[in-house]
């Protein structure tokens, strides 16, 4: 049967790859790599890095576009979740044509997919995988390589705990984080946000650990009182976004 | 200078090290292992046995008996808080000890703490160096290796994000969930719980991902409806806690 590895390579410092991980590399007939458009061609080459470093064995590269994420349909929670999964559709017929196409299910070739982070965090390739199974139009086992997160890695940068003693931490989206402070919760990690939605929150004024491109030549790190470093984190974001194309960035906000 | 590294080691598999970790290692000179006490040796085992496998320099190790902590005084959130900072402040003395008597100042020396899971979850490595350092008497510089953390290792094993599309995941103590399903999040990650706490979440009937010594050759996987599967989950963890003096386990609380 056709095997699948989902590997978490970590969050752009190529040494965050396991040992767990590499051992996987090491049994990979076919690797998929998907390119969301060309302003990410860093991640890309990333990829192509840990390969050549690491995948000692005969492989195949099987290159593909995701397609494109309607994104004028995300303009609410419910249109957003929607536009979400017509996307996931789309992306599953995608990879169950790859996975059809170039792994033999009579030799039992072994595929894998390289996920940026950690694969259960914010990443939907897992979500794909099972909705091709349901399917049932084409047949694999898989298993999932867990790696750095983002998360971790930007802790790790501000050498900070993620959480304070015998409490709670959330990890929420931008979305989310703009329409209010989560309760329940006074240490918020925010991820995926497009619009520095910490803006909301300059009155509680918490303490913010900012960081872009965290692990790699380009990482930006900035932490401070909101009210003190917001601007800067502003305009540090938007000069780094137009020079580079993308921008991946993760945040901490500490109320007291 | 002295230098420090805080080496995030994974969740029980010795492959989740990071090559970053592999590396930190072979810089080290003393490596401190602490000793929370006999009934976890498994856990002093797989860092002798990481040592052995991925240091190949010279180093020494330097093992100490962690201050035992008051439980008694964990009766409620602020006891508990208050015992948890009695308990750093005495491993602060004892960790600042060995970093004075053990890690040479003019030639630089450099000291590791190999931390399970990954640093900036419910560890409290960081703040007690950062409590020593606020001291002022013994001087050092340290750096973050993220790991693998216990959360990460569990959704891998079974298969699925933390988070679902555009929704929040809450990270949180055994202590909390008894207290209340935290609002703003239906999916719940739990950690440090001794009182298997989803007993009081059966009128809301999530589904629960548990796991225990996750990525180890003892690894105990259950998922389900709460309902189904809470009983299955307790005698579980009664029977390997018995049998093995002491257990880790993780979960994931999903509710509709």
């Amino acid at each position: 049967m056709r095997k699948i590895y989902v590997i978490g390579i970590g969050a752009g410092d190529p040494d965050h790859l396991t040992l767990q991980a590499v051992k996987a590399l090491n049994e990979v007939d076919v690797f998929f790599l998907l390119d969301k458009g060309t302003e990410k061609s860093d991640l890309i080459d990333l990829r192509h890095e840990i390969l050549e470093r690491h995948a000692t064995g005969a492989y195949r590269l099987v290159e593909a576009r995701d397609p494109d994420r309607d994104r004028d349909r995300a303009a609410d929670g419910a249109a957003y979740a929607g536009a979400v999964d017509d996307w996931r559709s789309r992306r599953a017929d995608l990879y169950a044509r790859m996975i059809s196409d170039e792994l033999d299910e009579g030799t039992g070739s072994v595929g894998a997919f390289l996920v940026w982070g950690d694969p259960s965090l914010y990443d939907s390739t897992l979500a794909i995988l099972e909705e091709i199974l349901e399917r049932g139009t084409v047949g694999f086992t898989y298993e999932v390589i867990p790696g750095i997160s983002s998360v971790s890695a930007l802790a790790a940068k501000h050498r900070i705990g993620l959480n304070r003693v015998a409490r709670p931490v959330q990890i929420t989206t931008g979305r989310r984080l703009a329409e209010g402070w989560p309760q329940d919760a006074d240490d918020v990690v925010v991820m995926l946000d497009a619009h520095q939605s910490f803006r909301h929150h300059l009155a509680d004024d918490p303490v913010i650990y900012w960081g872009a491109y965290v692990g790699t030549e380009d990482e930006i790190l900035v932490s401070g009182r909101l009210s003190e470093v917001a601007g800067r984190i502003e305009e540090l974001r938007a000069e780094a976004r137009a020079r580079k194309g993308w921008i991946m960035d993760t945040y901490l906000l500490r109320r007291d």
